[in-house]
């Protein structure tokens, strides 16, 4: 039988996530995005579906390269506002037992000691069903926010990201050993303060010195998710991913990363299958075909053109508002954003912008179910990804439509996993142990023998 | 008709929080406290006893001050572990429309940026029933964890509150205008850039640079909670605080403090009723007085001193592991501690340290529900507070207590406000508007004629 093809929903809290203009569709709810209820139907869809999970992108900065202002982000509400992903985790998983929670959280601006926290509590309350999807942060406002002069260069971040996760791996499966909580109530210990450690990390760029404030959760560390494109990037993803959320239109560019990552995981020192690798796609689909096309130019006709490139021009650095809608734009500096662009065959700003607009930097798979399938399949068996991430255009229409058309043709082919069981995160991906595996930098940062000897081989 | 009597249920995401030992009570869950369920059973109980509010307690360190070490706490989970608060509030707001949160956040660990977004986050998902409760820190080890050199002076630490209460309120009040939100479908315009402003905080501790990343949420800035005791701590409460959290075993002494803190908060310009106060309580309680004793017996049974002593002496500074347990100590720093071991007669530090098994800080009230009512109105009438928090000693038993037997002969003496309307925090507190009073410091952080008229008077 064929692997099962994993999927995670890909969403934002906030109204335009990759899919500029949308949100002025008729069957559009993304401007529910702030109340409870709007998180609480999608959490229960998606375990309806028995989607694996849902991935919650971030950025805790705005889109203000495009003009020199963030005015075109503001009017497009293109990822601005945006609300805090950790706090919508806590309602969903009030509704779930099987879905899992991918969050985003930029290391540049929130303390080790805090967020290492607030993360082994979210792992606490889903019983182990929390991946951090750690970014390095890219956008200047969000230095600036956080009080920063600027944003550091790229190299530095990553520097900066090495010293963070040895701070938050020590926390995490080096502070409590895993028999340190007794519960013996006759002698009246709680835990047993010999195998509880104050954790000293005095790096380059941060410190932290004392006991982890809870005791270990059902990971420890959480699923380890990792986005970078450039070469420190993948480099920071083939010691620390499990997970790699990646980025391409092109299945031939996509087979050749996925061979790259994984050679470099095995570089590092880890196994060869270390990774599940997921990239971007967008799905519109129906019951036929056709009735996919028809969606598919309702969706288009709500497209706003000027948040696509509030959003592009943030994502390359460079300021599209300098091009007329009708130039050629040979100057992206963004690998992942060509290979769009040759897939979309745009030749002007305004048609690059217009592609831009339905799933953002996804590939978009549209047509029937069986189409849509077909064509997971296909790059499924041509790149050697594990599943997809998959992007909204109209929400939730496309998450029902996830859900109630695709699903069924998954399962019809066998390549859903159709009983999931209740266990965490780690051990749904990889189909071992709860914690991570000797080979991870984490590992490093364990006690005892015992806690060695807790971890599958 | 007699004014009601608010309620807060005082909790915190931890085993041990007031009562130490008790979590080894044959009927105490507190160990479940990593659980959702935990918290969503505890939601749903206090909601049908329309109880006001939960308020979560919280330090980011550990009580080590006794004998130099943090074993004790740790032995007796006094307080450590300790899970984060911010994240059980959205699961107990999906499934409440009444119970409010307030939740204690440490200003010196959090940047004010991303914490700002945090709130206005929760405060949208839970309809504006939030409030926070602002901590300055007090644990050297708390200061430690997060990377400082050690714990600043007192009075630092209240001149970085000061300018961390700037920097957020900037970001609540003064970024995003009340009708900068215009969703105007026909033309694309989510938002008005011309109504959304940046926030320019240069602070000599904090330094903001940035739009609010949160559109206005329905309070913007959250009801205040503050709890301080010092001369400092009431200069701050009378300025900033909406509620006060206090404590005092004396009726005469928290009359004091009561006709205090209302005429500071008039001397700083606010209205007569601008604060709502709430002391600290304990509740054992059965059908009859009789029951409740015994009750309150079989708790005492499984006091731990060592729990007790190890919180005395983080809450003090003091080491009480200096002392024989048969000592009389005289030395205690604290007057609320003070007046609470007058109530209890208490003569040696092991009496002390029993006394405070049970509730910890909280004055106790036992036995049947008129009994406990009626010491609630003495308090009420001899004090002027204005309703009591209430910690549980064993969990859920003591919070169903306060539902099933408390709430009724509440509402039997008309002091419970019996039909719950769906309102912000604020609102349910004060009768009147949303947002902050006028003469609130975050009412001087409007940017426009309009924001400002949208107050009430």
């Amino acid at each position: 039988m064929s692997k099962p093809i994993l999927l995670n929903a890909f969403h934002m809290n906030c109204v335009a996530h990759q899919s500029m203009g949308l949100w002025r569709h008729p069957r559009d709810r993304s401007r529910d995005y702030r109340s409870i209820e709007y998180w609480l139907r999608l959490a229960r869809t998606l375990e309806r579906g028995a989607i694996d999970g849902i991935f919650l992108a971030d950025v805790s900065g705005v889109y203000d390269v495009f003009r020199g202002s963030p005015d075109a982000a503001i009017r497009n509400a293109a990822q601005i506002p945006a609300n805090d992903p950790f706090c919508v985790v806590p309602a969903m998983a009030a509704v779930t037992k099987n879905l899992c929670f991918g969050v985003t959280g930029s290391i540049p601006y929130e303390p080790p000691y805090a967020f290492a926290r607030r993360i082994s509590t979210l792992d606490h309350l889903t019983d182990g069903r929390l991946a951090w999807n750690v970014v390095t942060g890219y956008l200047e406002s969000a230095a600036r926010g956080a009080g920063q002069a600027g944003q550091t260069s790229h190299d530095t971040r990553y520097d900066i990201a090495e010293d963070y996760m040895a701070a938050v791996y020590a926390l995490w499966e080096g502070s409590w050993e895993d028999d340190a909580v007794v519960v013996d109530r006759e002698h009246g210990i709680f835990a047993d303060p010999a195998k509880v450690h104050r954790v000293q990390h005095d790096g380059p760029y941060f410190r932290v010195d004392g006991i982890h404030l809870c005791e270990p959760s059902p990971q420890r560390t959480p699923v380890i998710f990792q986005a970078g494109s450039s070469t420190r990037g993948q480099a920071f993803a083939a010691r620390h991913a499990e997970c790699v959320f990646a980025v391409s239109a092109s299945r031939k560019e996509m087979a050749g990363l996925v061979r790259r990552l994984r050679a470099d995981a095995v570089a590092a020192g880890r196994e060869p299958d270390a990774l599940r690798i997921f990239p971007l796609i967008g799905i519109v689909t129906g019951e036929t075909d056709a009735e996919a096309a028809a969606k598919l130019d309702g969706y288009r006709a709500c497209a706003r053109t000027e948040g696509a490139l509030a959003l592009l021009s943030g994502w390359t650095g460079f300021d599209f508002g300098t091009l007329d809608l009708d130039a050629r734009a040979e100057n992206v500096r963004s690998e992942a954003i060509q290979s769009l662009v040759v897939r979309a065959g745009a030749r002007t700003v305004r048609e690059w912008a217009e592609f831009l607009c339905i799933g953002g930097a996804a590939v978009v798979f549209s047509g029937s179910p069986a189409t849509v399938v077909d064509e997971m399949e296909q790059w499924m068996d041509d790149t050697g990804v594990d599943g997809f991430n998959v992007a909204y255009t109209v929400v939730p229409e496309c998450i029902d439509d996830l859900v109630d058309l695709v699903v069924p043709e998954l399962r019809r082919r066998g390549r859903c996993r159709s009983n999931p069981v209740e266990a965490t995160m780690r051990r749904r991906l990889f189909g071992h142990g709860d914690r991570v595996r000797d080979t991870h930098p984490a590992a490093a940062h364990r006690r005892t023998p015992r806690d060695r000897a807790a971890t599958p081989a």
